[in-house]
């Protein structure tokens, strides 16, 4: 385990990243408020740079390499938000970034990469040919690995977002954000406890992959076995590193039914006419669905990603 | 024709509604920028109240009632966006709103119009039928009735959409915004105008739908004849006084065709992770398809409104 970033590198994050990153807008909706009963400040990282809050932390790890790591490049194997980050990132400054890439990975989602110039490397779907295929790549390039959500630079990154939020909303009880490898929630975590705020973060998982909850509740890191769900984001285990924040400083996880995460993501495209990705919808679902006690409580929400595949809409 | 209104009735109107439309943000997206090759500043109207500008210009008017006008209640037809508009503004104030809506209005707008307590009345799916019919409850109810555009309250109202915009972006080149009735492009270019901004104010409709290009270039106002585009929001034609504002404000009116439109949906879809209706993509596809002169300009687009049936998506 590498050490617990502090509030100090949460704003020193928000520093490095605010050239690049987009300082996103917190909405509200009177009709999820009438239908829920608390008041909700939603922070729209759907709207940030590459479509996901993942662009914080893979932009404040690039731009805190030396010259010498940089001049390396950077690689990771991600079929998801954080390779499109970490390409970005690296293009932006100016390095190569190297992804390794399930065979079976989303075509959107392979574009997306390849847009953002990253060397693309394909392997066998499992998460054995992954590290396998990178340590290749790492021995072959000298390329510095940058871990997707273990890493207290991408974590302090991750925190700029809920930081941001209190700045417009000082007064919120509680902050939800959704569960997947813990990145986004132990940085919103360290930077309310830093900041000496007086909100509870409370994270959210589909039921479906609940390693989280069951890590929180047994005080011991369980990996995710065959985790199933919609919410493809939420899909990776715990790091000891998120795991040690989580359970420091994040007041409860909850769970909620894959229905609820569908119902969710349409009443927020309907009524906010905003575009999430499922795994955003999930702490969404927790308080349409009254998993979490907000009713007359000011919430924040963090919603993590807008990145979903079009191709069947109908057109 | 009733009067023009003045930049201080625009500055009126912001103020009435201040405590009740939202400030939408204003967007930007590296990837549309890379497409156009112009610098785009996205005003998020589709994130308004009701999902359209129209609240503002409805919400206005509708506030700016003497006491003993707003005890009749106020009364209008449409299929769209004004009558949700007018629907939620009435029911802000507290009064009687009645709606003349045709028989085939899609179930979604009608069930909008019915959460925000509204009389509705339907007709015959033609505009005579739409007029008598509110002709009847005109009559009977003593409501007033509130034009969708061709009302200097509505188009003060719809400027304070280009006047945020202006007070956040200081140097536009051009404002580009879709053209329907009139009221959102005449309240912008009378804002334009009155803060002697240099920004010119450019419209945009689709090709079969343009009566307001027509009437533009003819000088005289040409009203729509069975016109046909995906862009339901855009349909209607110019009033007096709207064509009026047009003649004497706007720089100048252009099309698009069908297929741009529909594309330059899809781009914001996936690009800017907001949802918009057909109506909003029009000025979008204009910049685009490099139907107005935006290479290396700073171009303001009112996003006009995100009320989009969701029925055929994949769930």
């Amino acid at each position: 385990m590498t050490e617990i970033p502090t509030l100090a590198e949460v704003k020193e994050a928000a520093v490095r990243i605010a050239p690049y990153a987009h300082r996103t807008p917190v909405l509200t909706c009177r009709s999820l408020n009438e239908m829920t009963g608390a008041t909700i400040f939603f922070k729209c990282e759907n709207l940030q740079k590459v479509g996901a809050f993942k662009f914080r932390g893979a932009c404040n790890t690039v731009f805190s390499l030396t010259d010498e790591e940089a001049s390396r490049g950077v690689a990771t194997h991600s079929s998801g938000n954080h390779a499109a980050a970490l390409a970005l990132a690296a293009r932006l400054r100016g390095i190569r970034a190297h992804v390794v890439m399930p065979k079976n990975t989303k075509k959107v989602k392979k574009e997306a990469v390849e847009s953002y110039g990253a060397q693309i490397t394909y392997c066998e779907p499992t998460l054995e040919a992954r590290e396998e295929t990178l340590v290749g790549i790492l021995e072959e390039t000298g390329a510095v690995e940058i871990h997707p959500y273990n890493d207290p630079r991408i974590i302090a990154g991750q925190g700029t977002a809920a930081m941001e939020l209190m700045e417009e909303i000082h007064d919120l009880d509680v902050i939800l954000t959704p569960v997947g490898g813990g990145g986004l929630i132990s940085g919103t975590a360290l930077t309310v406890s830093g900041l000496g705020h007086a909100a509870e973060v409370i994270g959210v998982e589909p039921k479906g992959a609940d390693d989280s909850c069951r890590s929180f509740y047994s005080g011991e890191l369980i990996p995710s076995v065959n985790p199933r769900t919609i919410a493809d984001g939420l899909l990776t285990s715990l790091g000891d590193l998120t795991f040690a924040i989580i359970r420091k400083h994040v007041a409860d996880i909850v769970t909620v039914e894959e229905d609820e995460i569908i119902s969710a993501i349409r009443t927020v495209w309907e009524r906010m006419k905003i575009i999430i990705e499922p795994s955003s919808a999930v702490p969404v679902a927790a308080v349409l669905n009254y998993k979490v006690e907000t009713v007359g409580k000011k919430v924040g929400i963090i919603l993590t990603g807008g990145n979903v595949d079009l191709e069947k809409m109908p057109w």
